[in-house]
């Protein structure tokens, strides 16, 4: 899912609710519990805008996630605001807000931002791209996040992982994809570079928002669309339009979420409330993916076994031409400009090597898991 | 892996050095800094005994970060100490002396603790069980979590999940293994379930220490020794010894790691420690799959690139002898006792449900990646 479009009808940044925020920092006296003498700190207000709506599963309660494990960690002494989009700035404002100090934070997919510079596609997912797991160990310890933060700082940005979709499915389709020739002329909404995968395939690929694509199959204007997950796919209905269903998905197979944190704010912060936030993110990152993996599962089920949903998967064939060319989108994509294609060398490289490893480990056992207790 | 024997030659508890820790609670002035007007705040100490010895890479470390993180986050008001083992207690004893208040916190596999209980080895891995992103959806939010509380509430601790090494390669053998008959009198280091399951297969499973298996490789004593993955693997240079190294495993596939709090200090807990603790033991999980995820792919590539590792994989019919076995010897420990089978009816439940969104998402995604994109 791209959320650009699902969020453009967000409502303007409502200047009077920037206003009420006051100022950021503030003095209040907090009342300990019985084991803390005294506690006399200064309240620290922090405004997250996010890309989401209030409450969006998975993805805003990933940044609610954030807000709430860092104010129960702080003791109060950190007070972060969780803003949902049109809030106090439109989704796609969030960016500049947090870059400019309008906000202090945001929490968001950095794809978003792929307007500022090619190399934040890097950072949420590419086609035929990293797992969830690959994104978290390229970003934690294979130098994602030295180039991140390098990337971001041209912005006045600090930026942490905070949450994860897990693997996001190809979509909904009306009728049966069975052959190369099937994508002719498909009209599918798939934004951003799985889009122009798409498009390459000779399909129309359309950008909707979220709450224009289930009237655009009900009434023909599309044949096909992405979206997330079971999880989030269920609560839109698609299955009543599109019975057939197309897993694995090529475009997002592990989709990172983001808190960016103006630079000046995060450079000014006392070390503990550094701390509070960094972890919160993690921990944040931990829940999310957690929660779409048993989430998602609990979904298909219902998908299937209740609403007779249709389990499709694209032949050998149709992946073999999907792979070639998405390497070559996505190359086309890291070659942007000399920063993106530090990146991209990164990405791909680390992509390679953890590979190699999920090759001979997590992949084929869960192939023979499988194959041996059946389905 | 199973840890317990390769620490079972830790040193005995010194009473003294559980002595020198003085109380766990002292009151200390901590200087705040500027934006702090005043903090005044007793700092609670915690001593946490752990199962490893001490930086033990990827898992000794994860417990090194717990403390860490929450000593970061909590600016001083917590100190959380991190002992090896032997250093306060021996590694089999951190369950016994968390229990009874010896020490406050322990980091550690929870199968370590299946003497208690056979429930405890669910928290950790199974054979033909649940992938590290698995466990984490499981124990978040498919009930793991309640079920775990009440079990070790026996025991009078609170436990976390604070770590996972992700998957676990079968391990390295001297000569090929290419029927069932190649198991027959072979003689493995594997213990715990891993270890039965071989049995089955005619297999002289036997226990040694981690600073046993390669003078027993070297000798000719054994035939062969699981560990953990390439990262821990290749520092321990069983490739010296036996050149064929088996994955992908069927013993631990996503072994999680954790903490346990012992119960009246996690109730005597001010709200935002343990708000603090909680979430630096999901950032350390974060944290660990990700290192795990990235430094077994870079110690894959020395394994095979530099010392000429050979992988190979279980047959087909070998995996489908393993599979039946393992899910008699599973459900033989899960019907052990009332609370144990609560515990493995969930967890089944949950392994199965996740197993039918996995079928047709991260599994089929990475095999297409493979197959396309070639080795």
């Amino acid at each position: 899912m791209d959320r650009r479009t699902f969020l453009s009808g967000a409502s303007i940044a409502a200047a009077t609710v920037a206003t009420a925020c006051g100022d950021s920092t503030s003095t209040n006296t907090q009342t300990g519990s019985p084991a803390s003498p005294a506690i006399l700190r200064g309240v620290k207000q922090l405004r997250m805008v996010t890309t989401w709506p209030a409450n969006f599963p998975g993805l805003g309660t990933a940044a609610n996630n954030v807000a709430a494990f860092a104010n129960a960690a702080s003791g109060g002494s950190l007070d972060v605001r969780v803003y949902a989009a049109g809030e106090l700035v439109s989704a796609f404002e969030a960016f500049d807000a947090v870059s400019e100090g309008t906000a202090d934070m945001y929490h968001g997919a950095e794809y978003y931002w792929q307007g500022k510079s090619q190399a934040f596609n890097f950072f949420t997912a590419v086609p035929m791209g990293m797992t969830a797991s690959e994104i978290m160990g390229w970003v934690e310890f294979g130098g994602g996040q030295a180039l991140w933060d390098e990337l971001s700082a041209q912005f006045n940005i600090k930026p942490f992982q905070a949450g994860n979709s897990g693997h996001q499915m190809a979509g909904w389709f009306k009728r049966e994809i069975n052959t190369l020739e099937d994508f002719r002329g498909l009209r599918m909404r798939m934004p951003g570079l799985g889009g122009s995968v798409l498009r390459e395939l000779g399909a129309a690929a359309v950008t909707l928002s979220g709450g224009e694509i289930y009237p655009a199959l009900q009434s023909g204007a599309i044949d096909a669309t992405e979206w997330v997950g079971p999880w989030n796919d269920l609560a839109f209905g698609f299955y009543r339009e599109a019975p057939y269903y197309y897993g694995p998905g090529f475009h997002e197979p592990g989709s990172s979420l983001a808190v960016g944190i103006n630079l000046d704010v995060w450079n000014g912060l006392e070390a503990d409330h550094k701390a509070i936030l960094k972890q919160a993110c993690w921990a944040a990152n931990n829940q999310c993916l957690a929660e779409f993996q048993y989430q998602n599962a609990l979904a298909l089920d219902v998908l299937v076994n209740q609403h007779g949903v249709q389990l499709r998967a694209f032949s050998d064939a149709i992946w073999d031409r999907i792979g070639t060319i998405s390497e070559q989108v996505v190359a086309d994509t890291g070659n942007s400009d000399a920063m993106t294609r530090r990146v991209f060398d990164s990405y791909l490289g680390a992509r390679n090597a953890m590979r190699s490893w999920d090759r001979i480990s997590e992949m084929p056992y869960m192939a023979q898991r499988e194959r041996v207790l059946g389905g």
